[in-house]
């Protein structure tokens, strides 16, 4: 995936010298694993480049907390924690779902084993909170219980994404409120603590907690979009993989509840017994999503949801050039492969 | 299990509130689930009763920093943190290691399986920082770099335990080390917890560290003791469980490399194909353990340990009352149910 938000890219240049670090302090066993996870090794522990994610949470708390005055040493620790939580929680999601790949390379349980990815996660959400503990900023100890809330609220997700699995009759609004656990917690608090970690009052803090709420909840729609009609060679996964999973994205329970005779014909899908799933299966069901109105109302969505995220900052205070920034980084998250 | 420590008892009386009062913030069926795991209610969620643990760890927390001039309110943080990350890792470890049962119930993965097992664990460690960063109190950011660093060393304990299940050659000295990563650090962290939070200065957290790491050590030799000779109605656990196993205890592998003719005998058997492990089979085994010097090894080291432990308090101002008190406390880990 490109990165197209320059000011990413500037965040990247400083958290990735940082992130090794922390990493570095992992027992060796440990270490192998997550350097491989972040894309900084092979299996063996061999160096290897150009598998690392798109680190838009640690771009974030860089460039909220630049635009109120952070600078790069109160903000680094936020940018690390919150690039290790969220790493802790691909690790355990791979798991859970049994996912068997991750940007075309094996996942961690895949290559070594459950106990291995249950430890190596666990392990990357102590070091954040060691990371935030240890950075001497006066809003530590804030920094840290928003990052523990935000933890919460994504395993909150998580836990409803597998209960969904198992139910047939997911509505509207509790599968956003799974989006907004799931992604949307993290780049709250990322947002969040560029400004805490700025020394920003709280009602600032709260505003940019808010804006990150809602590109979290774009980010999701976009996600949702790219699991179904997505290019396998810039997402790393093939396409239709949602639907082949019969998951329950925002586009596909909005096309079956309000998707009208195409979404009842989705819904009989979703339901029915498991099938082949051949190709052009899948194209059909995702044109049925199409018809029923999923792809438009997701595509609309997030636009309006960065447009809620953009007007949550309308009273806070920042310079027309990090505004800037921060209205490209909101561009970004729905335009990004779209 | 009885307490025999009445000091641990009084402890207890404040910290269950305190540890009711930071589940009770958790998620509907995470709390569900973390409330049956600590003994509080059944699968469904009614109340149950006596199925709690010894609750060593916020007793040791408490008892410190007693000693230490805290109140209970500085120290109940810690307490409820440590208890927290013990549950964590209780949680996967029973996971990883796929053990049907804790105290004489099933665990947690046997009923709602991995992917439940796997994230109330994660709510729990976060739960763990969110309660010391929201104490408010000065000492917050040290307590939870401390926790992070014995959450870590833990993981790094289970690491080694998982790749001992997979190794004939295991040495006495890693053995002890991964103990002391196991059980030594959560104990040392939670002595030492008392002592920062109760604003102690920082040799003598130091000092209460060393207290905590060498009565770790001592209470894991105990508990292998017990894993092979101890009563199941006491422990929870069947005689010689962790023989039919095959774990590689402290005392198992230390008669093994130093148990002559006697230990190698046991090391053939180790090594030997997985057997019917039928009672007969089992109480020959025990009594090679014997035989070749393990027990009576493990029994006199766990003392050793004991002594060390209150010799790293002797430079440390203590009034003969709480003094007192930590010396029971240390007698109670080496003479529980032996």
């Amino acid at each position: 995936v490109t990165i197209t938000a320059p000011a990413l890219g500037r965040g990247r240049e400083l958290v990735d010298p940082a992130l090794r670090a922390a990493v570095a302090r992992l027992d060796d066993d440990t270490r192998l694993v997550a350097s491989y996870h972040l894309g900084w090794s092979d299996t063996g522990g061999r160096p290897v480049t150009g598998n690392s994610g798109k680190a838009v949470r640690p771009g974030l708390v860089m460039l909220v907390g630049e635009a109120l005055g952070g600078t790069a040493e109160d903000l680094l620790p936020g940018a690390v924690a919150v690039e290790l939580v969220h790493n802790f929680s691909l690790i355990h999601d791979d798991l859970m779902d049994r996912d068997a790949e991750r940007r075309h390379r094996p996942t961690v349980w895949s290559v070594w084993g459950d106990a291995t990815a249950v430890l190596v996660g666990d392990a990357l959400l102590s070091l954040a909170h060691e990371v935030l503990a240890e950075s001497g900023s006066p809003y530590a100890a804030g920094a840290s219980r928003a990052l523990s809330l935000a933890t919460r609220e994504l395993i909150r997700g998580q836990v409803l994404d597998v209960a969904f699995e198992r139910r047939a009759d997911v509505g509207l609004a509790e599968c956003v409120d799974m989006a907004a656990g799931k992604t949307g917690a993290l780049l709250s608090v990322s947002a969040e603590l560029g400004a805490v970690l700025a020394g920003a009052p709280v009602e600032v803090c709260r505003s940019f907690a808010e804006f990150g709420a809602e590109l979290g909840i774009a980010f999701q729609l976009v996600d949702d979009l790219l699991g179904i009609w997505g290019w396998p060679d810039r997402t790393g996964k093939p396409v239709f993989s949602d639907l082949r999973s019969r998951k329950k994205t925002m586009p596909v329970v909005w096309a079956t509840v309000r998707g009208g005779d195409a979404g009842r014909e989705l819904a009989a899908w979703l339901a029915g017994p498991e099938s082949a799933n051949d190709e052009e299966e899948l194209r059909r069901v995702a044109a049925l999503v199409e018809r029923a109105g999923g792809r438009r109302w997701a595509h609309d969505e997030a636009l309006a949801r960065v447009d809620r995220a953009r007007a949550a900052l309308v009273e806070v205070s920042i310079d027309p050039a990090h505004r800037a920034e921060l209205d490209q980084l909101a561009t970004f998250v729905v335009e990004r492969d779209l």
